[in-house]
């Protein structure tokens, strides 16, 4: 298969929103021209994204949503089990799962840990919270390569050396920590307060007013 | 002032926080170069958003870290008071509360509601949680114009409606649903999902053993 380039990834999760909202709507074609108002991105980008899955559009007709959908879906390899284990049941862990579960898609948190021996068989969405000693050997029993780090900064690192050493080759770290990890672990970083501090500068007194959506 | 793009203003954030990693890590300079391999950005991109904020960079040497961070937060805003009012006082909105009391930087969660009475008067980082009643007056006294939605998401478009009838117009909604609100107001969804799904691809047994980081 074609390796596609990160930036190309990220974008397809967007094209499955709109896609699935359009499609809750009764739409059954879309144009790329439909997509870009959506997304925010460019009809030229979008053509140029979906002609690199394959290229199902019908010029001057468009998409058909159903089968864009469930081509995009399978190109994340979501069409099939995607089990996630997540680190880490607070505030924040224990929102990610039951989000996750209420969702009902892939990929699933399917196994949970924290350090906390009180919060050891909580039941957080589908997931039950295990002890930390149990992380290496449910991850290679349930074959999980993806986790979720949603614990304290300063555990961060630690908890991402056990998830590596356990196999784990695809790590979504919530923690405000720049993780060193081996060659062949792939981190991806969530920093909550970006979001914040990007919408600052729409709210700049001195800037006319809202300039569009 | 020159209005920046959204994509733009979107990429400043992550300048800060790279330009954050390296004066911690006792660097003063640094170069398109080093920033691009640090955010996956291109240094043409890179280069040209920087110029776009005034040009601080000397040909051949760099940019010095220090007055590039002041100059992208003061283009932000960040450099006065930025109050936010979250909106929804359940794990995420928790979570989210702690995490901004924590970094002690803008945008601030000064303001929390919540509909459920056995929440009010909680302290949630460095709020305490109101009831909704109290929505309107306490926006309008304390000037408030961004706001964070973590509801559930059938009550997420009543809320949404409040806040901006209450004057707030920009609005972080972490509420899986499409919201509808007047011309003039700013919505920014973050759907949780879209990380997994994106990563899902790189755990696809059939794509070649982790194609970088």
């Amino acid at each position: 298969m074609r390796v596609l380039p990160d930036v190309a990834v990220k974008r397809l999760p967007v094209y499955l929103r709109a896609l699935g909202e359009m499609q809750a709507g009764g739409q059954g074609i879309v144009s790329s021209a439909e997509l870009a108002a959506r997304t925010g991105l460019t009809s030229e980008q979008i053509r140029k994204d979906l002609a690199m899955l394959g290229g199902f559009g019908t010029r001057g007709v468009g998409y058909r949503i159903d089968t864009l959908g469930a081509s995009i879906r399978a190109v994340l390899g979501l069409d099939r089990e995607v089990p996630v284990a997540l680190v880490g049941a607070g505030h924040l862990g224990t929102a990610l799962s039951r989000y996750n579960q209420s969702r009902r898609q892939q990929p699933r948190i399917v196994a949970a840990f924290d350090a906390e021996p009180t919060k050891v068989g909580q039941q957080i969405g589908a997931a039950t919270v295990r002890a930390m000693e149990e992380l290496a050997g449910v991850i290679a029993a349930l074959g999980i390569r993806m986790a979720i780090i949603a614990v304290p900064a300063p555990a961060a690192q630690m908890v991402a050396d056990q998830l590596a050493v356990a196999g784990c080759d695809v790590l979504l770290n919530f923690a405000p920590v720049r993780l060193a990890l081996p060659d062949g672990v792939r981190v991806h970083n969530v920093d909550l307060a970006m979001e914040l501090e990007a919408l600052a500068y729409y709210v700049r007194p001195d800037l006319p007013v809202n300039p569009g959506r």
